[in-house]
């Protein structure tokens, strides 16, 4: 059971959570550089509780940053954009909290409420709202299944905080959010949702934070022992290498404050003998032999051959570097990049009904039924 | 000395209100039907106070509706915004508000506050932040002498409710409730700033709710005796008939939240006797004889002659129909209408240098340098 974050995990952290982050929740990079550094300051590691030892009647929040990946990568954080909007939520409510929640375990939103715990001198739970990260903020499983979408708290870099005190919906929340965060520069730090300890228990998903630590220490390993990482990793998330191929072309425009794009990867074929220097055996043997065409908004969404469905929302998509598995986000893309396409399935609190109408293919606008891959995430 | 607004002084208030909102500030046909009917129900008249007497250490906000009056005029209010949005920041703030201030007179913002006072039990101030209406919350006297920006309240018709507690400047918090407003569908009631009643009366142009009553009750007298008013209402407010004509071209566009556009009236001439039916002998006699282009966002901002300018922010430019005084909000422009363009001098806090950082010709993009009418508003 894991009880701290030490600097001796978050490198490992860093990549599980990139590849839980399916290209999205924000680059790793920076957040993991912060972290070591807030540890280092701070003197100490990052505490974990476990949901379940959280008092009932306690309140706890979930907490990341909300905007696009391609600006959070090139505009700088303050740094204590999180703790600035937990303290006013906390001043609003007359309240303490008492434990941070991770809104989404994928990407740096993994690290970035450890930075904030740290500053607030609070524990993190090992869990969080999505099992990996999805582009909107009603997508969680906290909104999904019932918690209040107010109060909410936003900030940014310049210490501008607002909160949302009366919020119809969980969507009208992500509408007004995403407005706002446009307007604060297209990133900002969000609050969201405020629970007591029993709403966390029914409502979150156990034992991501190990989970990410988990595979990003087999990622360390495969690359320790000079094994390409894709198959290890497939296998311990119960997935599978959907595709290796090259990227041939990204297509990415940040638009709405999200980055949306689409991205063709061509299979190696056996044509291409330069291309097949190092290739494995189960490379050369699975997968379909054509161009796979990946939509993304911030994270990747579905995965088609030919027009085929593979891979759909809420099952995880992610690309990593075929060499050594390091996940690359949507705002890294470019031509040219080796890559093995993970396919894994959703952790199964997103395969409910009341999920799938917040996250199934549906949701995004695809006129696809959701086709879960066997097994779950955890 | 007013004490009360009844029943007997909506309409007058209403027109006096429209004149001085230099064609912004919301129409005031819905207001005033909703004031009256918040008098009826309530069954009490809306007490006025002196800024003078209010308590130095109570608290007083400003309030008015945000957004284009384009916007205003159609979507529905639920009738109760300002309240909520006033609740909100009295529970925010563990205070209650002493006072509610109108914050601009102009258009129906000068009765919505009002709405809200009878609703929340509480008196209105004899006065406001602009002596007229402006198109941007950091052009009142509230902002531009000091107060603070934050926190600030933004409720809309669907009871959803936000509240700024940290912003950096007033602009900023323009920036951010344009962009929230946007969202919420165009329109929104804003609470801002929270005052002591000392930085009130530092701050505050005092009387123009009195003079918006005056004003109306001179255009009805006017009505009744059959005086076109134009030239009535002018010499009111130490101001001019600056042009009298029919409209010719409006170009409008509802854009980032506001209406701009401009507007050109062609002069009466005697080229065109049909046209010269009823017209007076000031109308003949005065003013140029070309096509007058006035600039909107929102408000009128520049009167241009051929070029030549003749007005500008924060001199007040109002059109009203020629015959019977109706101000004409830049919402309702349209070919054909016969107007009288009155230039009215602002009122003296609008003119100092501070001031004119704000609400001069230069804040709004014009390259003029403001060059006063004689005399002041008030």
């Amino acid at each position: 059971m894991l009880r701290s974050v030490t600097l001796n995990d978050t490198q490992a952290i860093a990549i599980g959570a990139g590849i839980l982050g399916t290209g999205g929740g924000g680059s790793t990079y920076l957040n993991r550089l912060r972290l070591d550094n807030e540890i280092r300051q701070q003197g100490c590691d990052v505490a974990i509780v476990q949901a379940d030892d959280v008092p009932d009647d306690a309140l706890v929040c979930a907490v990341g940053g909300m905007g696009a990946p391609t600006v959070s990568n090139e505009k700088l954080q303050a740094g204590d954009e999180i703790k600035t909007a937990v303290r006013a939520l906390e001043n609003h409510l007359r309240q303490k909290i008492h434990a941070i929640v991770i809104g989404e375990i994928g990407g740096g939103n993994a690290l970035g409420p450890m930075i904030a715990a740290l500053q607030l001198g609070l524990p993190v739970v090992d869990g969080d709202g999505m099992g990996r990260a999805f582009p909107e903020l009603q997508m969680d499983t906290f909104m999904i299944y019932g918690a209040a979408p107010a109060p909410f708290a936003l900030a940014d870099s310049h210490g501008n905080v607002s909160i949302f005190t009366r919020i119809g919906s969980a969507e009208q929340a992500e509408e007004f959010a995403r407005s706002l965060t446009i307007e604060m520069g297209g990133s900002a730090a969000l609050v969201m949702p405020v629970m007591t300890g029993a709403e966390l228990k029914a409502t979150v998903i156990r034992d991501t934070v190990s989970l990410a630590k988990r595979i990003g220490e087999t990622v360390l390993e495969c690359r320790a022992r000079s094994i390409e990482p894709a198959e290890t990793i497939a296998a311990l998330c119960h997935g599978k290498v959907l595709f290796t191929g090259k990227i041939i072309d990204v297509e990415r425009r940040t638009v709405a404050g999200f980055a949306r794009g689409r991205l063709k990867i061509s299979a190696f074929t056996p044509q291409h003998p330069t291309q097949r220097i190092g290739d494995s055996a189960p490379r050369e043997a699975g997968g379909p032999r054509g161009v796979l065409e990946i939509d993304f908004q911030n994270e990747n969404l579905i995965a088609r051959d030919n027009g085929a469905v593979l891979c759909t929302v809420p099952d995880l998509l992610t690309l990593v570097t075929l060499e050594d598995g390091e996940p690359i986000g949507t705002e890294s893309l470019r031509y040219g990049l080796r890559v093995a396409v993970l396919a894994m399935p959703a952790p199964k609190e997103l395969k409910t009904p009341e999920a799938l109408a917040v996250v199934g293919p549906r949701a995004f606008g695809y006129d696809v039924d959701f086709s879960p891959m066997a097994g779950d995430l955890l």
